[in-house]
């Protein structure tokens, strides 16, 4: 079902894949929503992934950008902005990547060219993409930036490695050029913190399925979907969430606020139970 | 501009006292996004706000109820469910009052009768109205309740008074009740944390003129108006937010991630400047 | 081993009841780091306790004293400065209960009576405590006051029910208090957020055993003994933190910091991967 | 006065420069409570400081090494493990410096390679030291390591620029390690969130004065000194905050719990009830 939120707005989407991506379902919603948007991801990814598809679907154009790369993003806002004719209403940040996950490099034994990678990719593109944004006057008043989350930013997850830094990193930068975009062009930037999600991205974070069975019985509504945090997001593009700024927003069944669960207790406490399981340190 | 966001949905609105209440403009923003819903206050509200006006044009029919008496309430959800024709889709609980702060009782003289009804009407009359509607299963599946708040409930605001305490309280009822809601009934239990607002209740606060401009020129877009916060809560009671829950939402401008603005500091530095001025200890 | 951290110091512990307490561990290492202080609960508490052996030990007198009864509050602090012979330099408000746990009366089904009582006893009390003590001037300059909390302040537990609000509630207090009294009278206010504990009072707590076990595989450090929490409540009596104020600080072995644990990941996957389990919805 | 918390305890402290610095009064009071350590700084830092001062007074061996720079950082642990004859058991990271700062590059013009100076100097060196010590098996078991923060990683501040991105990161790191080293080898690390405080590299944020004012008059404790922080620095040193971790402490007189205080509102309001002074957009 349609409401028209995005009746006439103009946006950039980044990060979209394949039809598993938080990104690509932003697009159909903002497109089913009334938006004219442009669609990029780096060259590599529009390689492998089904980016074609949607953007026939959206009737958007793909242009390619490496999002850490400033040239790629000049050229990217200057060519948005010939396409769209004008200023954008509407920016998603859905980038992230650590190649200490995924070379398996934990915690404690980080590559430092990756950490910066990470940091660079996963949170350091955010600020350049509003920088370059804000150099070219590339979004209109009253417009809306987003980038994508996850908890981890506040609170350690085994297997995440330095993308909670990254994470943390990014909310911090959504804040910090949440104020400026605020105080001088009425422009909000939030960050949407969203459960844990089965793309093609995070699946390479080691233990996701037991941790999606833990999250999804400890929220009281379960996980949130894809689907579900592209209509959320669509929220905060719309002219319905003016005010709301510099926020990391949980889109999470209730994760965030949850000590313990009924349900996950449960499943813990089986394990406890057990007198067969094979032992535990 | 409506979207149909609230089409065929009904719901209870407790709070609305004049055109300055934040619960009127919800009012409002619902009839005109399709909602059908019952309006609700005290009597003695009823009888000195403008309810009739509100009523007659979003169609509503009024329920006088006292928040804090559980006959009350199970008169009221009973008596909404007959009229309504069954289950709600949304709540919106906007109440909120400190005889402390009335009597200008200053928070290390505080009257425990004060005190306890600052609590009971503030925040323990969200606990009742959520169990009255538990016990008749008057909410539906995904619907969606929100309490407003305010920022005192994390950070102590001179003259505030007992009222931080309340909020801090409602807060985490939202929490605890979200909890059950969501695990029994997939309802979702939210409060939002506006920017102080000038409407015929919050007038009351010592100081507020003082507190507003600083908040103002704190917050990069401003403080929120009540209309905005309209606009927002329809949001939250809408299909798009379904997995958000048991969350405290700021709506403020951006006032909670500030720790100094520019332009709060100028003003500020200009009276550190000022020799002209009045001395201040 | 003892520093003499709180020597020459006077004060007052409610909540001491027997060994398990924290209150009593409190006590104890109070009385080998110098402090000289009055023990205080309630007459019942008193006849059920061995707090007669703890005041032996650390010679001290005990003051019987409801702390929801502000006339046994004043005659306790009046008592306690005559006592002690002048001004306290520390507090510990150790106290908590809720019928509604008792009376197995769940968080959707709560006796309002209870319910009151409970923030009464474990959150309003502590108000009381400090409205008192300010009436008659009783705590010195640079003195420090400490409250036991719980994570359930932020976040939900199952089986926790009305505490957790209570607990929120408390929190609250020892902010705007001590924003009153850090200005007036440069007296620090405070709460310690402990991992749970097998206190007396604590075993009540549905599932403590399961959710200790949680809690000390998801702590990087294991849950923090009552033993350990007395060690830092000293820390925050003395003059080494005399600038931390209006801080709920977490003394919980890192467990809120944790999003998951691999220990604690473990025990939940080996109940997933287990196929003789007993079914679990 | 002293304590001897730290009998027999060795450390490393990076980041004392002259008399201001935070990390000198913490050298100062840990040579107090009985602690042997290390000085460590930048070879130009060594040079413009005063180090060799500091270094007689405590008795400490100083050895530069550049905290972004891992092989200086093998060489420092090795060297400092043989001078101190084993492992130690605390270290300070009192490091930042931000080229975008002290360059004038504003917020939305930053350069991205002083960007990345930035975090790597005041943040990722501290996860650089935290794995080089990993790597040597260097901090003993129920060791503490602590780094200094600054609210701006939680809240934005007008010319604090990109060093509110960096203490974000550094908190983060702080947790992430903290899980790590607590779960392997029970050692604790946090962060401490101090006041502004008037040191040599403080001195350099654009508006310290105005913004200290402003800080001072909101915290009811007034704004925490060096010395005060030194001290609570040595409580986490010590034996007593054994369960304390992945943490960062406000050690800030209250002002981070603060929305507005009397004494910060009669400065602002005097501003706006000037009619002679300058205008103000």
């Amino acid at each position: 079902m349609a409401y028209n939120l995005l009746k006439g707005k103009k946006g950039i989407i980044f990060g979209a894949l394949d039809k598993k991506s938080i990104a690509w379902k932003v697009a159909e919603k903002a497109h089913e929503e009334g938006a004219e948007f442009i669609l990029t991801n780096t060259p590599i990814a529009l390689r492998f992934g089904q980016l074609n598809e949607l953007a026939e679907k959206c009737k958007a154009e793909i242009i390619p950008a490496d999002a850490t790369d400033i040239r790629d993003l000049e050229m990217l806002i200057q060519k948005s902005m010939e396409v769209l004719g004008g200023q954008v209403d509407f920016i998603l940040h859905s980038i992230g990547m650590s190649m200490n996950v995924r070379k398996k490099r934990v915690y404690n034994d980080l590559s430092y060219d990756y950490f910066q990678k990470t940091l660079d990719i996963s949170a350091v593109s955010f600020h350049k993409l509003l920088q370059t944004c804000y150099k070219f006057d590339a979004i209109k008043e009253w417009g809306s930036v987003v980038a994508l989350s996850y908890i981890a930013a506040q609170r350690t997850l085994y297997g995440y490695n330095d993308m909670g830094d990254a994470k943390a990193l990014l909310e911090s930068i959504a804040r910090s050029f949440g104020y400026i975009y605020g105080r001088e062009k009425k422009i909000r930037v939030n960050t949407i913190s969203q459960s844990p999600t089965r793309t093609t991205a995070g699946s390479g974070v080691k233990g996701i399925d037991g941790l999606m069975d833990f999250t999804e019985r400890m929220s009281p509504l379960g996980n949130a979907t894809a689907e579900e945090c592209a209509n959320f997001t669509i929220v905060l593009f719309s002219d319905l969430s003016k005010k709301v700024t510099m926020q990391n927003i949980f889109h999470d069944g209730g994760f965030s606020s949850i000590g313990m669960s009924l349900k996950a207790m449960q499943m813990y406490n089986r394990s406890l139970d057990c007198d067969d399981c094979p032992d535990i340190e």
